[in-house]
């Protein structure tokens, strides 16, 4: 026989807290809290096993279930001494919800079941207060109504209301028993009228049918909503239970209350909570009357507080708190009721923090000898961190709400609006704060991106340019929200029916996607030494490598001082849009053969040198993978009509030819042209330039510091084996040719981005003259899926709605389809060459879902943005303590 | 020891005809020839494995080769009373390259080696001839001084020339006995001047040395231009072939000719050639003298013919021709000499032919017995066939040339200039014929491509949007055409210096990608009986179903004439750009909302339902796969801005909205945006409107045509499993309101194009519910290559010229990487369901290396454009006749 209830009372309980898949969280903990003999109301919980039998059975319960709750029902009645739905003494209870992880959206309670005209009586004469009895009938008829008859919340509310001003009373605790006499008759009333149906008087039906709702409910729309969001299997089904009631309302000495274990805002080891006296659990949340704090110490009133009018009960409920902390060794989200001066738990679970008061439990847990190191990282989720990196708006500001786009890189910024680069450096120039609004960026607006405070864009999605750049640099963005309309042109932006200009205020919260009106305060980071002391324990454990995504200085400096073990990804185009090189580059561009790139690429060449120079200088030790040119050669040449006379009359050619070549470059789907490795074929020279420019600065760099610096040659976009034997030993050649210059052989290995399906196919040809593969899983997914992430956020909403994709596989990776691509071209890779280094560089390398993937497939190292550095670092570390070492695919 | 030469004379060989791979093609079928007792002048041939070791070897010889070329040199002296090097009596030999094929731009021929100062004067004394002796010296210096002593052309001529002026003669036949001496003497001047040597006396030497020569040209650079090109292995070699001297230039009884066994032009059977009175081989080349023919009936002059000069030796050459055909059981290219009234035979090989020649030989040797149905379908190219389909060029015309694109299309076209599709359109309804220009196309100009005689394109590859309508319309394009630069404003068009208007005459090849100016002359094709025969004896073979890519009842009808069972592709958008249609669509795109866009929908709904039924009929009995919408939607909106202005009017919104909208539609990469199945997530109604309209004329062409219309629906651009199943229960649901409505259930299938590299690794979860898996190859390989089909064209010159690249991978299909992908989800899809049906409709599917690779991997059938089914039904039962079927993937 299936045991489909488990039953629970003071010192034993059927089941334990690590049952939550068949008890439900809440169902669990209640069990391990009364084998750990504190007092929790007596009751039992129906199983998740009779959630899915009632699905699979066209909600016909298991025949045997009947039984089974009676049995249950008649041992509270023998531990109580009461009968259900007995008039003179009735046994009443609660009936909750309660699935594996809580859900918002699912029925959640209902209280004081078993209560009908006559039991009321007896619930009088037992307590000898009548009104308690009433109020408590009448909260039943209104919880049942809400939540078994799907009646309106608003349905009671006026009844009550209507009441409440007819006697003039504020406080429902104003009413007295005549009062409520009618507050039922009218509510009863109202249920016949709405439902048809008397309301129901049989304690039995009671039960059963909020048995039945509660079940009912894990299939309603917003439950299947938060699911489908959430990831979470529709299998898993709720659990139901049931408790005899104890009662916060049943005089003076009665309260009901919620408390943090520890401070949730900033993990300060006190109990952090509130509640009310004279009150029923829904009370604290419908903030009808104010909660009051539970410590003096964090009371405004501290003759208010739970320490000061309740004494006794405070310093139990501080016991238990230290119990469960003990015992669960985390902090605790509980709920309490005392009745007449007993206390009873009614719930407890681990509790939902800040970032910073994540970070700073699990440290001072470490220290009470709590918790081990190992545990402690595998507390904080490094999602979380990136809170503490960046400022965050005021949470006490208020806000005036425009629009909601994509939170595509982290931070509070607030600034006066500019629409070009050119005009966000010139702002930033004389001192302002300015917020780059613009439809989509561009390479050409780097600069006025990191002028600006922050960027908003009303195209592109979570890796869109601007977001990429954004996180890049550490800068607030919001991108796609495309309620903004732009217009460039006449430098207006109207969202919301409003119209903004230039030099108007907005802020942005980059970690929500949201933008406000106005100026609204933001709170700057507070990287407590926690921080480091944590970060240290976390690279212990880690066995992957974190390196960074960088090309400038300062960059490659904020990723060191975030942890950065060298450079996965050096975009060296990035050193060629500031404004004293794009006129070489575009002369370059212009010139109609190789004689002609000669003067261009030499200037270019000096000044690579020396940006390699200050790099190779930063990361003195550490390796720094340097990826020859890859943007197709339009990307440059944005040209405004009067810049391309300029540009004409200092190339010497005609406007004519100029636009002629320009015309040339454009092309259908740049993603997919002359780009990367193509370059490097079609113009041997520029990467020639590009490698010479390495090998020089790595001699000058070498010298300097007086440590090797290590530079890695990385070819992007290679599909095939002939263009990585023709561009290696194009390489080797340069090589070669300098070292003589030089008079002085230096170390460097040559790699390979693999970023096209046809690259991992053919990874074990590649291999062959690659030291390295690193995966450019940005534009191997987007060729993979087919899939640009320029444009797919016009229409991968309605992949979301309808459920059709969980993540954007642009920043968790796709493993069943691009990782099945990755877990190939390692395996073939090192099948050729078994001492084959392989990380990853694209966007994924900062996201902690996709660097466990990393780890699993024994990558070696992941590259992301500086600012997600320390995330990368702490999912590294959680992904070696969870993954069994038999399960790593090792090299 | 190793047999490195292989001696033949009359009557025995060491080899045979199979060993062309160690002997070479000509030493090959020298000894073929001795061994059927044909008169061929005894030598020997020093095997490919000696050049093999040559290269190996840094340039030295095996050591025992020597011993074994001088023992065959004995054995020659021996065989004809001579010794070589002899000043009395002098053996003279021809040494000659010869590789596995034949091999334009490799050392061909050394003649009369072995003369020298002294020797020659035997040989005026054997001969009794001193001019034919003298003038067979100076031929072996300018010959040896050409190909051993890398010498020009002009470095002789020019003497000879002098000589020819000075004495006022026109022939070389005018010159006598001192005339040649004087030439030998001042050739011998030259040999010392530009090598700084005197001309070699030693016989030993001299052979040696050409000998050297020949393996040596082997990796000369044209000769490695040409192998990459024709993607030949260096390491076959060549092999040397040495054969004593016969001479046709000894007197007026020796002659020197080369004869087709058959017409290779017409396929007639009849000998057909040329030959010279009184020469070496090389003068029928050279074009001093004009060749005579060999028979009365093809000479315009029958007493110059051999049958009237030399009817006996004539009749030997028919003899031994008939011989050789019967052997060889093919057409035979032969070079013979006549020395004195003997026929020697020089070489035989199969003949080149024009795809008529073949077509008509093929069937001719069926009827003759000389070969069966199988070997006959075996001896024709595919590719060929597309001569037969198309008019062609006169090849009599003089042609002035402009420029050189892609063979897009072939066929030849002549028509005067227009610039515009409309332009197309209106002269052509006046009668004209015009060339459309474009810098490329796009599917708005479908109506102008259809009016033109030609497309001619500045970009775009042999994959761009022109290159395949045209060639579905079996329509003349040039693409790509890069030194063309089109002014599309001022209607001009310069090219070769020249500017072009509208309204001027040009020509275009689209078989060879030429462009010449004014108007050739073209020929019609002309497909005779021996075609149909043919192409039924081929579809006997094949296991390829052969179906066509067509969505106007034109094409439909013209695949249909082309033997196409069915249509693998209908493109449903196609449908959507005439005039009428195209209003409907864009008011479609323009509207808010579903309930906008019901108006044009089913105002399309009725257009799209009557172009089924029409495509149904034309292909009763036959499944016809229609894929629903595909293009992003933004390839509709394509406006001037004065029809902006109308359209805005037309749909009731402002021009700014409509601008907007058309902002919003635009993609960075449409390739991979917004398109296939992700409009029908976006808009369901759009593909339910298709799936409506495809069941409705299912049921009216089921009716009408008295046997049941089989539509196959097809779902472009699927990524995931879910995408698949959102869709095909959207179309079962359609199905299943519209038979209910229709009153009658009609057979349908679903299945999906499987064109992203996602798509193939996922193809296991795809065949849970699709029916059939239609390879979109065109798209896998842009995405698995990430190449963009519209933008390769600018960079993979590079590639080819580099031999980076072998093959347009868009043309053929490449096997290593997109192969891999089909392979993987083949396999994946059959594992789950056992019954799917697979086929191919990319360019792939009319590409016979790309057909073979279909038929081995399983494939149930392929689907290419209507021009190119003749091609398919051929290659597909070539490869069926060619794989062992224990080598087929079978389902």
């Amino acid at each position: 026989m299936t045991q489909w209830v488990y039953a629970f009372s003071e010192g034993k309980a059927d089941g334990r807290a690590h049952m939550a898949n068949l008890l439900g969280g809440k169902g669990a903990n209640l069990a391990e809290m009364c084998a750990l003999n504190l007092p929790v109301p007596p009751g039992f919980t129906i199983t998740t096993d009779v959630c899915r039998h009632y699905y699979a059975h066209e909600k016909q319960f298991p025949t045997d279930l009947t039984e089974q709750v009676d049995r249950n029902i008649k041992a509270l009645e023998a531990l109580m001494g009461c009968r259900f739905g007995d008039a003179y003494n009735p046994l009443l209870v609660s009936v909750r919800s309660g699935a594996a992880s809580s859900m918002p959206g699912m029925l959640d309670t209902v209280l004081n079941l078993g209560l009908n005209d006559q039991t009321v009586q007896g619930l009088a004469r037992v307590s000898q207060n009548r009104v308690f009895a009433l109020d408590s009938y009448r909260r039943f008829i209104q919880m049942f109504g809400n939540v078994v008859l799907d009646m309106g919340h608003d349905d009671f509310e006026d009844i009550l209301q209507w009441h409440k001003d007819n006697k003039g009373a504020i406080y429902d605790t104003d009413l007295d028993e005549n009062d409520w006499q009618g507050v039922i008759r009218d509510y009863k009333a109202k249920v016949h009228e709405i439902t048809k149906e008397p309301f129901p008087q049989d304690s039995q039906d009671q039960l059963w049918r909020a048995i039945r709702a509660v079940f009912n409910s894990w299939e309603n729309q917003r439950a299947r909503v938060y699911r489908q969001i959430h990831n979470i299997s529709p299998h898993l089904g709720t659990a139901v239970n049931i408790q005899v009631m104890v009662f916060g309302n049943r005089g003076q000495d009665c309260a009901t209350g919620v408390a943090f274990t520890r401070n949730p805002s900033t993990g300060t080891k006190a109990i952090f909570g509130e509640y009310l006296i004279n009150a029923q659990g829904e009370d604290v949340v419908a903030g009808i009357r104010t909660p009051l704090s539970l410590s003096k110490a964090t009371s405004e009133e501290p003759e208010t507080s739970m320490e000061a009018t309740m004494p006794t009960v405070y310093n139990q409920l501080l016991s238990v708190s230290h119990t469960l902390e003990q015992h669960f060794k985390d902090m605790q989200d509980i709920e309490f009721t005392v009745q007449n001066q007993k206390l009873w738990m009614l719930q407890t679970r681990n509790g939902k923090r800040t970032a910073a008061a994540s970070l700073k439990i699990a440290v001072d847990m470490v220290a009470e000898g709590l918790i081990t190191k190992e545990e402690a990282v595998l507390r904080v989720t490094p999602e979380s961190l990136d809170q503490l990196l960046h400022p965050t708006l005021d949470p006490k500001a208020k806000k005036t709400f425009l629009a909601k786009g994509l939170p595509a890189s982290p931070g509070a910024a607030c600034g006066s609006i500019v629409f070009t680069a050119d005009e966000a450096e010139a702002r930033t120039r004389k001192g302002d704060a300015v917020i780059l609004v613009r439809a989509e960026t561009s390479p050409e607006d780097i600069h006025g991106m990191h002028a600006a405070r922050g960027i908003l864009t009303s195209k592109g999605g979570m890796t869109s340019h601007a977001a990429v750049v954004a996180r890049g640099m550490g800068k607030p963005c919001v991108s796609g929200a495309s309620s903004v309309r732009i217009d460039a042109k006449k430098k207006t932006m109207t969202v919301a029916g409003q119209t903004f200009g230039e030099g108007d205020f907005i802020t942005l919260d980059g970690a929500t996607g949201e933008v406000f009106a106005g100026k609204v305060p933001t709170v700057d980071p507070n990287i407590s030494g926690d921080f480091q002391a944590f970060m240290t324990w976390a690279d212990g454990f880690r066995t992957l490598r974190v390196l960074t995504n960088a090309e400038t200085p300062v960059d490659a400096q904020t990723a060191r001082d975030f942890g950065a073990e060298g450079i996965g990804l050096c975009r060296t185009e990035h050193m060629f849009f500031a404004e004293d090189r794009l006129r070489l580059v575009r002369e370059m561009i212009l010139a109609d053969n190789a004689q002609e790139r000669v003067r261009p690429l030499q200037a270019l060449q000096a000044m690579q040198r020396d940006d390699f120079v200050t790099i190779l200088k930063t990361m003195a030790g550490y390796p720094v993978m340097i990826r020859l040119l890859d943007p197709p050669l339009h990307e440059f040449m944005h040209l405004h009509d009067h810049e391309l006379a300029d540009l004409a009359k200092h190339v010497g050619k005609s406007v004519d030819a100029v636009r002629s070549r320009l015309d040339k470059l454009k092309e259908s789907n740049p993603m997919l042209g002359h780009r990367g490795c193509r370059l490097g074929i079609s113009y041997p020279d520029i990467y020639e330039m590009q490698v010479r420019a390495i090998f020089q600065a790595q001699h000058i760099a070498t010298q300097a510091i007086g440590t090797a610096a290590q530079p890695q040659i990385m070819l992007p976009l290679i599909a095939n084996r002939a263009e990585m034997t023709l561009l290696t030993t194009m390489i080797h050649g340069v090589a070669a040719e300098c070292f003589q210059a030089l008079g002085q052989d230096l170390p460097y290995v040559v790699g390979t981005m693999i970023e096209l399906p046809r690259a991992c196919l053919v990874a074990d040809e590649l291999a062959e003259s690659a030291d390295f593969f690193s995966f450019g899983s940005n534009d191997l997914t987007q060729t993979t899926y087919g899939l640009s992430r320029d444009d797919a956020g016009s229409f991968l909403d309605a992949y979301y709605s309808q459920g059709l994709l969980s993540h954007d596989p642009f920043v968790t990776l796709d493993q069943q389809g691009v990782g099945a691509l990755i877990t190939m071209a390692i395996e073939r890779g090192r099948a050729t060459k078994p001492t084959l280094k392989v990380g990853i560089c694209g966007e994924h390398g900062g996201d902690p879902a996709s660097i466990h993937f990393c780890h699993q497939q024994g990558m070696d190292y992941v590259s992301c943005s500086p600012y997600r550095v320390p995330i990368a670092r702490l999912a590294a570390a959680q992904v070696a303590l969870k993954t069994p070492k038999a399960l790593r695919k090792v090299n």
